[in-house]
């Protein structure tokens, strides 16, 4: 008999805690097999395993989290799978490796021959492109832009461009704190006919998502934006 | 009484037609309020309406497609809206917007001052950049490549670069029956040591991703990659 082999599967959790139901059902039967979990925080992964209805009791799942320098514990995670255990990789929100930790295991998983499967689940860039209007056929994800503010506003004019040259989209994110401070960077240093679309991070019906020019931004200002809930911003 | 505003619902549909359990409940709890749809093709829509447990019998349920151009009919979306009925938007598989039409719906209806609620579900895209271990933090998607041998392998050439400076996975697409070409092209024109992932256009268990140098792609070929399944192609 071959053994079959264990496979990483990578597990979209909500991005919204009060959406347990934006994961799907097909990801839901796989996450309700599996034992041994690596995460970004145990905490938050077994917060999320006992929503998703998992029918193990939390004393019988493993959880084992990424070093303080989001370093993945390789030697355990070798062992589970050689002994046939399914290992499931969950960020704290969203999609593992996106935006997220969970790239450094992948391409070890990779490395050593092991299978990746990774299921579906939201994301708020997508949502927030989809939303946005502006071009899904070519786009650019930064991650976060430089915090000083000169090199911000550079960069800034530099997305710009490229929005305007090669009709991309050139998405980007801030801490949410900051949420507030790179709005008003955004319209006071981008061209008035410039588009820019905000996404707070809500899922479903709860989604908040506008795109107008920083024209109209300007006159209207963004009285949804938070400092306690992310963001996503799209030049496009 | 203040009539409620309806809304343009972006509504995903399965990647592989043996995956209706791909959509989260969230959505198809709206996608079941939804009588009125517009869509990349109405035949694919109805089918995936059905396959989605809509309660409503399909003589109940409006579709309208886009013209032949990808142009919708705005003026009806207007007066569907205007009367209070929520609209549901389809592309042909995965999330509308992205590497697919709806941006112009949606652009329309931020200009026209309706709400737009993007909805969970599965993108091929994001399967294959969270199962290539490459990096998410940055990353670009192209769309599709050029045609031309000569101008294919420039811009490739230009990628691998990319990659390389700035750390920025590299996302494209082919359409299905040049797949192998286009892999041709990939492992005779690229650095040996330049990572490459594929990631066969299925989801869940039956999902099929590879990332390995390019040196490792041309010993072992890629048995998978067929001319009739979607596959997403990353330098990372």
């Amino acid at each position: 008999m071959i053994p079959v082999k264990a496979k990483l599967y990578l597990v979209p959790v909500p991005i919204d805690d009060a959406a347990p139901d934006t994961i799907p059902s097909a990801t839901l039967t796989i996450l309700h097999k599996i034992r041994y979990f690596m995460a970004e925080r145990s905490k938050t992964a077994r917060k999320y395993i006992k929503m998703l209805d998992h029918p193990l009791p939390q004393n019988e799942i493993i959880v084992i989290e990424l070093d303080k320098h989001g370093t993945p514990d390789l030697p355990t995670l070798k062992s589970w799978l050689d002994a046939g255990q399914d290992v499931g990789f969950m960020s704290e929100s969203g999609c593992p490796g996106i935006a997220d930790p969970g790239a450094e295991i992948v391409q070890w998983a990779h490395r050593s021959g092991y299978e990746v499967v990774p299921l579906v689940g939201p994301s708020s860039l997508l949502l927030a492109l989809m939303a946005s209007g502006f071009s899904g056929q070519s786009f650019v994800f930064h991650g976060y832009l430089p915090n000083k503010k000169e090199e911000l506003i550079k960069k800034l004019r530099i997305l710009e461009q490229n929005t305007v040259k090669m009709n991309q989209s050139q998405i980007f994110i801030e801490t949410p704190y900051r949420n507030l401070s790179l709005f008003e960077s955004l319209v006071s240093s981008l061209q008035p006919s410039t588009r820019l679309s905000i996404h707070m991070v809500w899922t479903g019906a709860h989604a908040f998502s506008k795109s107008q020019s920083i024209k109209e931004w300007r006159q209207n200002g963004c009285p949804a934006l938070r400092k306690d809930i992310p963001a996503v911003f799209i030049i496009g």
